[in-house]
């Protein structure tokens, strides 16, 4: 069964299908927003209390970079993607993983073929920008098809004249799809799906992240809503960044000053400790 | 409530009590024997099948030293123990943990009393062999009792004349109790009880891991099982044990050697490879 | 021998003492800057090239949160500290450690007592804040190192009981020193530092990061400047302050605006993007 | 320079062929024998004491399992492998990498094309077992030599029209070479060396695993003498398997027994405690 995003659910077995072959499987989890607080709780002795203290507990430990109450979800999926996609996913090493063994069982004829080829980006050498023209982007298919096929038909040839999996396999494009379970914890997932939904990392895997993501929202709400203010939503800025700003503001007349001052006081989404915060660090 | 070992089953909640004022606690766990043999099958596309296939694999699994099946197991424990003892704990550094804060909260009048002083082991350094006589063990259990107490006054009345906690709390002695948040997956688990259920492991520590290896017997079964042959009941011999051994064995009468052989042969417990492995190892 | 901060240079036994009796040793270390950007540059082949070129490198990778190049780096440091510290030291996972054993050897008759005790904050409910007043702070004093005494008389009177040595120990405070080997890679080494040496750590703890801190600057120079202006020394603002700072500017006449864009534009430590990037979010 | 084991020694730079294509190169350690044994010294104050001794001391440590002194080596290589293999190495998690990005470079037109091809084992459903007819091997190294050249031609023609690399290389086969260092400590080495050595790997992994280890011999041959006694050449017996030794021998005369004991207690390479731990496994 294939979900769309709206119609998510926590349920065992729960698939999304991502890119054209691939897919992520909700197997098992362990814990959710309320075992979080009562980890983080255990220095007071309270378990969970009304459902917005516990919000605020959840938004202030993420806020002071509190790590180890989130290490106390866990999560399960199986996760089907072409191998040069694994391959960074398992550059992350926190977590477990047990893969389809294309020495042990034969690989089977799936290869990733992109919808649209994107073109080298010339200010981001890791990365893509724009997109083929039409022509050349089903001339590409074409022979990329091609070249699966007759890939699979010389791996099987291997194979039928009686060469090892371990060694037949080798000719086969990093484009093959594989699987795998990947059991990881909430913390690790949260630091993964940054650095994996950021706009620099390879569109395919943002492809899984963000649908990953979807899960998360669904799965421990308050966590994912404040990660989302604090982590994917925040700008770090260096020593040097905040001088500048600040310095850039003090030229400013002191009513003008305060008048920034009063309107980041006024500020609706702010505690008090963040509004002078700002305050602190750029108009004193 | 005080459970008995007979009692255990996997109830969340479950508490069981170790030394005069320790405590584990099963919070939540994911997965047991069916989603070990789950993982293992990726290969082959086939998922768990009949009880005895699926022990079985896991037996052989644990026999070649596969591990990463057992990670897709996790438990969550909280556990109560002097900090003797969480010191030894959490040198296995493949967990998770929450730990009650002494600079958060105060810490409370819970110190551990042995029943039973042992005394110096002259064989194992870092060992203790037999027990104090009975005059000395009361006379040192009274000193202890009377040097908690008043240790623990000392701390309350530092906290009493505004001391911090952080502070204060570096008088207490190491056999204060502490508690904690531990999550772990099976794999790692088995590790841990291994060497804490060791002779050579402090009794106070030993007495926290058997009680957790009666949960893991409950919990997947047919791990445990299996996990006793392979791994606690087992003997590593190392090269020159083996030479050593084999040479003694070479000495026999061919007949002598057949008769050992065939022995072996109808040993029930033992798989064909496991009688071939014997016979190789020792016997030609 | 006990050096002064500004006599430190990356020599094997260099000793620096720390709190009343602890100290900091350098064992070893493994790399610097130039392996840092050696191990970076593998895509492209080129190895060190001038050192402004391999600054930059380092500034950019740290800017972007690459980490693995800076596992490279490996250091070696045998750390005496009390034991309340070792605790909290240890709950740093990725790193490898041999401590003393009190079940093997005699604990020492040495134990931490401050110079000054700390109140308890009312603000930070784990921190301390303001000092005991002179007369309690002396009197405490003497009634610790009295304690401690006393302490270890009665630890020394069970052995010579023959009580184990993993048992008598149990009596001895949370202030006793141990002293362990500890060896980590500098990306978690720097991890460990900006945690240990915030404000909000205990402030025995920071004693000691603060001296590694220390070391870290003359081991890998380029490394340390810019991890202090991209992390030390850098706020993160979540998605909710970050608006409230741009709608605050937004009331701002359009000419205003330009000024400060100017001034942003003139700082001279910033680079263009860094511009860019501050105008992008708070003036646009 | 190419160099033949008997020329190994631990020189930066030391560069060793592996395959027809791939390479190890000694990068850079911390630690040897000396640096394990003082560090397992921490709790007697001792540090390095005779040759004899502290080879004594190893031997005992790995006996007996104690892995954290082990961890205070550090190793770092610079590996150039088929990424079929690197795929497999980097299932190993305690390790620090930095790869070649293909993402961010040109992949070289270097495959790995075997000598000879391996036929599929009928008993080891991963592995494989003698050799292919020398007619079809020609064929297949010249299809694989063909095939690998038309792919690079395609991968070539699709950089060329702009595509991506983090797309074209796509289509680059498992065979292709990939570069990254790999920085371990010697525990953990020592652990994937074993696994990675051991027959039912893959050979193409084995023939680097044996390279590192030739390194390993020369780097702490103390440590590796003994790893090799207590590890390579050891052997595990499940319980079942020492009960049905020890039945069999049961069986045997008292005069025979004996004679067994003392040619155990006569062997010239055991400590009397392994003397005493066969006799007490076997003939008790």
């Amino acid at each position: 069964m294939n979900y769309r995003r709206e119609e998510y659910q926590m349920k065992k077995g729960l698939k999304i299908m991502v890119l054209d072959q691939g897919s992520i499987e909700l197997v098992d989890w362990m814990g959710d927003d309320s075992d979080i607080v009562k980890a983080a709780r255990i220095s007071t002795g309270a378990s969970t209390k009304t459902p917005l203290e516990d919000e605020r507990l959840i938004d202030y430990l993420l806020e002071h970079h509190h790590t180890s109450p989130f290490e106390m979800c866990e999560i399960k999926l199986k996760l089907t993607m072409p191998i040069f996609i694994a391959r960074q996913w398992m550059r992350h090493r926190m977590a477990s993983i047990n893969e389809f063994s294309g020495r042990y069982s034969e690989m089977k004829d799936e290869f990733y073929v992109p919808d649209e080829f994107r073109l080298q980006s010339q200010q981001n050498h890791q990365g893509s920008d724009g997109y083929l023209d039409r022509t050349s982007n089903i001339e590409f298919q074409n022979e990329l098809v091609e070249h699966n096929r007759s890939t699979f038909a010389q791996y099987k040839k291997m194979l039928d004249k009686g060469v090892s999996r371990e060694m037949s396999r080798i000719i086969l494009p990093l484009s093959t799809y594989t699987s795998f379970f990947w059991k990881i914890d909430l913390h690790n997932l949260l630091k993964f799906l940054q650095l994996r939904m950021d706009p620099t990392a390879q569109e395919e895997i943002v492809a899984y992240a963000e649908e990953i993501w979807e899960i998360v929202k669904v799965w421990v709400p308050a966590t994912a809503k404040s990660y989302e203010n604090h982590f994917l939503q925040s700008s770090k800025l260096s020593g040097q960044e905040k001088n500048a700003l600040k310095n850039a503001l003090a030229q400013l007349e002191p009513e003008l000053k305060d008048k920034i001052k009063k309107s980041i006081s006024e500020s609706k989404d702010l505690k008090k400790r963040h509004k002078d915060k700002l305050i602190d660090l750029f108009l004193t």
